[in-house]
């Protein structure tokens, strides 16, 4: 039912360039930390605003089983705190609580060239 | 014993800029993370190279009674697991635990402008 000329468009795929939009990052955008293979109740802390993590931390806490893991590495560690802080005052009025916190370290990179990426893993659990 | 040109500078204090240097800083710079009021087996994570806080922790592993709390806030809670790492993996070959881990909140600011910020403290113990 598509026009040809839309067709064309999919087939030509992206030529590159920044404004290239393909299936997967929209995906990404539309459920923040969501990427294969990793579990439902995990959630990756990243680059995107705050908020989205908060809106998606509430949502697996209402809908799931109410464990919930956050995981974030480097810099994004300091966000992880904040969301995790933010959704526990605003929007859970303290009635979800954090079962465990672990820090550790990830080696990143190919030999001869790894470096070495702090992590931080932060489960929470919702009470009834 | 002071020249007097030395006095002088001393009493006209400091007129304001980037190059002005008080005492107080100098002090801090010394010692990092050590502030009057904080107990000598917490480390406080600032602005200075994630070096700076390593070593400040070593030491006090050493002398100390092995028992170390390394605090952080906002932007910083990032550079504590990377320095609580670094020293874990680096100096102590994994012979320090991380015993404990807690986030929060602390409300800064007078009334009418406060405003929130996170907050981690990783306790760390010496195994023998």
């Amino acid at each position: 039912m598509d026009p040809p000329s839309r067709l064309h468009v999919r087939r030509s795929g992206c030529l590159g360039g920044e404004q290239c939009l393909t299936e997967k990052p929209n995906s990404e955008r539309s459920s923040p930390g969501r990427l294969s293979g990793v579990p439902s109740n995990t959630v990756l802390i990243g680059k995107k605003p705050l908020m989205a993590y908060a809106t998606a931390i509430v949502m697996q806490a209402n809908t799931g089983s109410g464990d919930i893991s956050v995981k974030a590495r480097g810099r994004a560690i300091s966000k992880a705190v904040d969301v995790v802080e933010v959704v526990r005052r605003r929007f859970f009025d303290g009635k979800l609580d954090i079962s465990d916190v672990q820090i550790g370290t990830e080696t990143l990179g190919d030999e001869g060239q790894t470096r070495n990426v702090s992590t931080i893993e932060i489960k929470l659990k919702k009470r009834d």
